[in-house]
């Protein structure tokens, strides 16, 4: 195998605040020979997420930091094209935390084999993936949506974000997106069905737009952008009301945190939750939450849109365009064919 | 009964940071006839806890704000000395809304009968009443207490703290109090059995000393205090932390709120919760925590200690003392002999 060359992005920076395409260096290594019970993944399609912004930087956090000077951590999805364990044969489709890079090696730790009978591939990166299973299990188990309640879900064009809204439809909940510019917003309306959207580039009062959009207060806040927008909800969330942590992008970039009230009196006034949730904590009941949304798929309950931008070189391009909204449906980078 | 007079304190100013005697006056009303279905009640003790302050500020609340120029919000245990309702006899012990007065007149609407032979009286008041179910629902129901965990509990000498840190006791965990001086730090330590105590008043670095008192980090923070502690229990919490909001005494008086950086990030790192709670949520299993905790009384698990000022003129006096930690125990006010 070692005359064809891998093709990896290397974290080579620890950005302060915005990250930059200068973080990432992109270099050829040779494919490594394959150990004991090893297997060779040829990657299809690369994920990039707004979490990886966090593993750039140096500290505690739920996951060790991405290391300098070694390939970029990420999930994707791809073809075994040479097996040394027989639970991962060649042919397959697996995915895994394979990283930025063209191919990859693996010995299964972490690594699923995707039901090819579901949906295309690339929904094991998104709505049949980390992002859709975020959106299932942080809205029913963290969320419980409740029959009539409003529910407010912010990134809400977002890989998770258009997730919640859906499966809150589905719930029965009325449901107001929050998203950048109108096109977003008329495609969670007329297509996914939300019941009200709220485009915060040119709604200048979100105050205002709260009030509007959910005159009878808000039960859940599904948060994937933190910032200023979530200390305006507090002041428009309801008794009982449930806030879901899933994210925070309005703050990954900042080098200061910035300085608010605390939102205690809120929560106690409302005897409200606010927890932060992360999908690995339901690991054991993945398989439960990819059926039932390929179902949902398949019954046109639930509908999903990727944007996908072709080739490794672009890697970090499409990382950047997450922090600036840019992206519109899953971000997935198109790295291979299958064979 | 109406050559009786009825002293009453009224609420005649809203304070916009520390309360004082010149926001209440005392006034002697007559004693009003009763009419159908209502009885009067002599007041024995009058309780003072830190919620009121919030219901003397104008705005939404759990509760409307106690009205200015009528008599101040209050619980309150007495004696029925005369009654219309068959419900509601002569003789009986009943606590209530009663407000700050010596006699109050009621048709029995969120009245509870006190059962005499439990403990005595002023206890409906304290560790058997709103204080005491408040730990003890606020602690099993939003706590969650595991055997081994850590707890750490603010105003912890206090009416509710002191509860929560021996039902944690009681529960298995490692119990870290936070109180203002070295009596209450001692009582805590030598007389309810909680394991360590932090001295905010003595302990300049919080921080440190939450690392030395929870080695394996925090797994429940019960809050009655809010402010800079709460900011730094935060970076000690544990994976799948609980924060109950259950108070903010060191907040109730700022005139504007503190700025400080939002909470969510810990509570996302950690998949932690953060849950505001009001004794009111469980009333319907008000018996069950008063039963049990007078068992645990019996039994010699649960102590309970109160600070008692005489007559009904110390009202605001043994309210002001709360916002200082002056009161060491549940703060009541002896304002009645029983008949």
């Amino acid at each position: 195998m070692n005359e064809k060359s891998n093709r990896c992005w290397l974290l080579i920076n620890r950005p302060i605040s915005e990250p930059s395409e200068d973080d990432f260096e992109i270099r050829e290594n040779p494919i490594p020979d394959l150990g004991k019970n090893q297997f060779l993944v040829k990657i299809i399609y690369l994920s990039v997420d707004p979490y990886m912004r966090g593993r750039m930087r140096d500290g505690a956090s739920y996951a060790p930091p991405a290391a300098l000077d070694e390939v970029m951590v990420g999930g994707a999805v791809g073809q075994i094209i040479k097996s040394n364990n027989d639970s991962y044969s060649e042919g397959k489709i697996v995915q895994g935390n394979f990283g930025w890079q063209e191919y990859a090696v693996s010995d299964g730790v972490g690594v699923n084999v995707v039901d090819t009978s579901l949906a295309p591939i690339s929904t094991s990166l998104g709505v049949l993936g980390m992002p859709g299973l975020t959106a299932y299990f942080g809205l029913l188990e963290v969320g419980r949506p409740v029959l009539g309640e409003t529910i407010v879900i912010s990134a809400a064009a977002g890989a998770v974000g258009s997730v919640v809204g859906q499966i809150a439809k589905i719930k029965g909940c009325n449901v107001v997106g929050i998203a950048g510019g109108s096109e977003k917003c008329r495609y969670l309306e007329e297509e996914l069905g939300f019941d009200y959207t709220i485009d915060y580039k040119s709604q200048l009062n979100i105050s205002n737009a709260l009030d509007s959009t959910c005159p009878k207060g808000i039960d859940i806040y599904f948060d994937n952008v933190g910032g200023a927008i979530l200390d305006e909800v507090l002041n428009h969330i309801n008794l009982g009301a449930r806030i879901p942590i899933c994210g925070m992008i309005s703050e990954y970039n900042l080098s200061e945190p910035q300085l608010v009230p605390r939102p205690t009196r809120a929560l106690l006034v409302n005897r409200a939750r606010m927890q932060g949730l992360l999908v690995w904590d339901w690991v054991e009941r993945r398989q439960e939450g990819i059926e039932q949304m390929a179902r949902w798929i398949k019954e046109g309950k639930l509908h999903y849109k990727e944007d996908i931008l072709e080739g490794i070189d672009k890697a970090p391009e499409a990382f950047l365009k997450l922090f600036k909204g840019q992206n519109f449906g899953k971000q997935i980078i198109k790295v291979g064919d299958l064979q």
